[in-house]
C-alpha cells in the first residue's frame, strides 16, 4: 500500500528539501503552498517548478489574505530590513507573520482529512533559524496533539503524524542532505527582498542564511544575486 | 484599562449569544467571520446584523476557499440531510466542514496577535450539538496549549485564553442566557439549508436543535420558516 503525505512547500530551500525527503521515503506526495500576499512570489514559481520536479500527485495553491491582519515586513509595507548579523536569531524579527504555521499546517490538517491522509511534513528548522516561535519542537508537539483532537479521524484512533526532517540540521547539513536527494537548488527561492528580475538580494536575514549554509557546505550556490 | 476580544461570529444563534456575553463582560470587541464557500451566505448577513447591533469596534470578514478540499455538505455538491432525530449527535454528520474551527481559530489567534489581545471567544457547544470533534472540551484545551507555543506574545509570557461560555449550556439554556443580553434573534440565521428568501427549511439537524431549544425555552422563534 503507497503512504499518502501533505507537504507544506513554500519553494525554499527547507521545503524542497523536505518534500524530496519524504518522496525518497516512499511517499505519495500532495504538496500545499500558500498565496498569502507575501513580496516575493517568486517563492510561488519555485513551489511549482519543485512540486513538477518531484512529480507530486496534486500541488494545490491557496490563497488567504493575511494582508487582512497585516504587521509583517513580508505581507505589510514594512521595509524589509538588511541582516543584523551579529544578531541573527536572538530576536523575532519583523519578518514573522503571525500565526503563519498554524494557519499553514490547519489547512493540511483539512487536506489531509479529506485526502485520507495521516502524514504532514514540513520543513521548519531549530538551528539556522530567525527564532520564530512556530519552528520549535515542543510548537510541533503541541500542534499533533490538538490536531489529533480535531478531526473525525483523529477520534476514530487514526493518529495523524507531523513530520519535520530538517529540525536539528543547521542549513549545511539540509543543503547536502538535498544535494544527495537530488534537488536541483537553482529553482528554489528563498530571499525576502528580491529585484524584479527575481534575482536575491543576498543581504536579508533569509539570504544570509543560505548563503552562508552553501559555503559551509562547499557547494555554490544556483541562484542569482543581484550584487 | 478596556479588555479587548476576538470574537468568532458565524451569525448563528450560538455565535450572537456568545458575543453578547463577551460585550456583558466588559470586552472591547473584534468579530471575525469567513466567507468559506457555505450554502448559507445569509449567515454572513446575520453576523454582519449581531456585530452592528451590539458595536463591535471592528468586523473582518475572511474568505477562505474549503472548496478547495470539498468534502462536506456545506461546502460541497452533496445534499443537506433532513435530520435523523432519533441519531443527531452519535454520528458526525455530513456537514462536518474538515477542520473548519481549527482554521477559524488559527486565524483569529493571528488576529489577536496583531490587535494586542489575549481573548478569544467561540460559541461551541458539547450538549446539543451535532458530534463534531472539535466542539469538545479537550480540543479546546489542546488549541490553547499549542497556541501559546506559537506565538511572539506566548513565548513573552502573555497567556491567551479561549472563552467557551456555551460550552456546557442546552440550546434552551442558551436562548435564554442570549434573551435576557439583549440578543434579537430575528436577525440570527441557524439553517443549513434556507430557501432562495433566507427562510429556513426546519428540517436539517441544525434546524431541529434550534427549534428544541426554543420550544424547550418556552419562547417563539422569531426566524421565518418555509413550511
Amino acid at each position: 500500500m503507497t503512504k499518502k503525505a501533505i507537504i507544506l512547500l513554500s519553494g525554499g530551500l527547507d521545503s524542497a528539501t523536505c518534500l524530496a525527503y519524504a518522496k525518497n521515503k516512499g511517499f505519495d506526495l500532495y504538496a500545499l503552498s500558500f498565496d498569502y500576499g507575501q513580496r516575493h512570489k517568486f517563492e510561488l514559481e519555485s513551489a511549482k517548478n519543485v512540486a513538477e520536479c518531484f512529480n507530486v500527485i496534486e500541488h494545490k495553491i491557496i490563497n488567504i489574505d493575511l494582508r487582512t491582519f497585516g504587521a509583517s515586513a513580508l505581507t505589510d509595507d514594512i521595509e524589509v530590513p538588511d541582516a543584523d548579523k551579529e544578531n541573527m536569531g536572538k530576536d523575532i524579527p519583523v519578518t514573522y507573520v503571525p500565526a503563519r504555521n498554524t494557519i499553514f499546517l490547519s489547512y493540511a490538517l483539512a487536506y489531509a482529512e479529506v485526502r485520507n491522509c495521516f502524514n504532514i511534513f514540513i520543513g521548519v528548522n531549530n538551528v539556522d533559524y530567525s527564532g520564530y516561535p512556530d519552528c520549535r519542537p515542543e510548537y510541533i508537539e503541541a500542534y499533533k496533539k490538538m490536531a489529533n483532537l480535531a478531526t473525525k479521524s483523529g477520534i476514530e484512533g487514526k493518529k495523524l503524524s507531523i513530520h519535520t526532517p530538517l529540525l536539528n540540521l543547521n542549513k549545511s547539513e539540509i543543503i547536502k542532505l538535498g544535494i544527495n536527494l537530488g534537488v536541483d537548488y537553482s529553482i528554489t527561492h528563498t530571499c525576502y527582498n528580491p529585484n524584479e528580475q527575481g534575482n536575491s538580494c543576498g543581504k536579508c536575514e533569509s539570504c544570509v542564511y543560505r548563503l552562508k549554509g552553501f559555503k559551509e557546505a562547499g557547494i555554490k550556490d544556483p541562484v542569482k544575486y543581484s550584487f
